[in-house]
């Protein structure tokens, strides 16, 4: 073969539709929206509306922009890959954020390889890593384990499962819930976790908006209603805990534990981890 | 408070020295940059180098450039964090990728947080998104684990509890090695792991070098010393696997599971996820 084979683009957006593109995405990343005639997106017609700037002065009728399929069957990524088999490069994005992280994305990446194309994934947001960054919980062994449960029993019985595997395996755990669910879940995170687990909430990350905090338990408790603030109804966020690895490990009563600062559980546990 | 709380920025930076900086950072980082008088950095010298674009037309002397320490005490984060205190923002940035994902800019976030500055952490490469992304294998749950043992037989015992993670918890698991040991890590990889899990390595990602593949172990196997091309030695790479579920559970020899394809094994296990 002469030419060399079409690649497969992975291309990111940015995490919220009041987020102008070209702040977050970098000029690799612009240079392959401005470049590229072949899409495969999650919605069509939101796609146009964010394709339009960045694929200008070409007009949106001379791009080929096709939609993720209801029902991603072999056949059905195939079909999507179409333009490679042609020589076309092709890119990929979702609705928000990175895509092939879940969804048919990730199986149009999976047959992209197992057909010999090049994959070349593209820098932009990343709401867990912006969040890894923000939380200070440390990120060199870390976990993204996507939506919590919804009913308030299973949600209290995976909080104690994160809360034990973080400190099992002594890592980040981060995860997400339904915007309009935010408040119950900073909540019932309050509630549920031991009083030097550290607890990371950030919202609208990547925005002028943006707001986090990270602190053990019993300081997020002493905020009241204040708490709140950082877990706003209706607006992006992303959670994270870290467990103390030594009251994990302590059988007592989770809540039994005072007369302990914040700071000198902080100073603690980093100087152990040096 | 009449005036702001000067912020914590959190500066992403590429992933390589070869990596022109303006091709993966975004405007919002670039803008940081070009504002930004007081840096933490790792290493001065390097950062020196880094900056003088970043920062131009300002002379580097202009800006107040301080080394994370060797030994993070409190004491030491505090003083670093001075700046905050005088109501100036503060940039932290790493080598490579993205800062406060381990070592002491971790103990610095987390002390700005316990002070009450706001922190802020801007987008750029991180190569374990990219890695996700071009692998795959899947994000709706991921961890990253950071180094796996050097030691041959740590690093088959480490390999088999990853891939019984990553079924226990249907996971993505990424991991990294010493440059010079990538190929005997993928070694082990392809020696150790069922034959139907998947298998992803990711060398030099965000360069135009980059090179990836996803595929089962036992396509890898078929490859024979091809496979050795996608973890080339002394380049960055970043590997993950995702075992199936389906195999983890089953009592047999793990290499008993004769005539199967590759592409049978992706389309089953992708069906079962949807």
């Amino acid at each position: 073969m002469s030419t060399p084979l079409a690649r497969l683009y992975l291309l990111p957006v940015p995490l919220g539709p009041e987020q102008d593109p070209f702040d977050v995405l970098p000029r690799q990343t612009l240079d392959a929206f401005a470049r590229l005639e072949y899409f495969v997106v999650e919605n069509a017609k939101a796609a146009r509306g964010f394709l339009k700037p960045l694929t200008a002065p070409r007009p949106l009728q001379s791009l080929q922009i096709r939609e993720w399929p209801a029902d991603p069957t072999p056949q059905a990524i195939d079909e999507l890959l179409r333009p490679l088999d042609a020589g076309h490069d092709l890119g990929l994005m979702s609705d928000a954020g990175c895509p092939a992280v879940a969804d048919p994305g990730t199986q149009m990446v999976a047959r992209a390889h197992e057909r010999g194309f090049q994959v070349v994934p593209m820098t932009g947001p990343s709401s867990p890593v912006l969040a890894l960054m923000a939380s200070g919980l440390g990120g060199q062994r870390f976990a993204f384990v996507g939506y919590v449960p919804a009913d308030p029993a299973g949600r209290v019985e995976t909080l104690r499962a994160l809360e034990g595997r973080s400190a099992e395996h002594d890592e980040t755990i981060l995860f997400i819930e339904t915007p309009y669910r935010n408040q119950a879940l900073l909540e019932s995170m309050l509630e549920t976790l031991a009083p030097d687990t550290r607890v990371f909430v950030g919202s609208e990350l990547s925005l002028p908006s943006q707001r986090s905090l990270a602190a053990a338990v019993e300081h997020w408790r002493s905020l009241g209603e204040a708490a709140l603030a950082y877990a706003p109804q209706r607006r992006p966020a992303i959670f994270g805990l870290r467990a103390s690895t030594r009251s994990a490990a302590s059988p007592g009563p989770r809540s039994a534990q005072p007369g302990r600062s914040p700071g000198r559980v902080h100073q603690r546990r980093q100087r152990r981890r040096r």
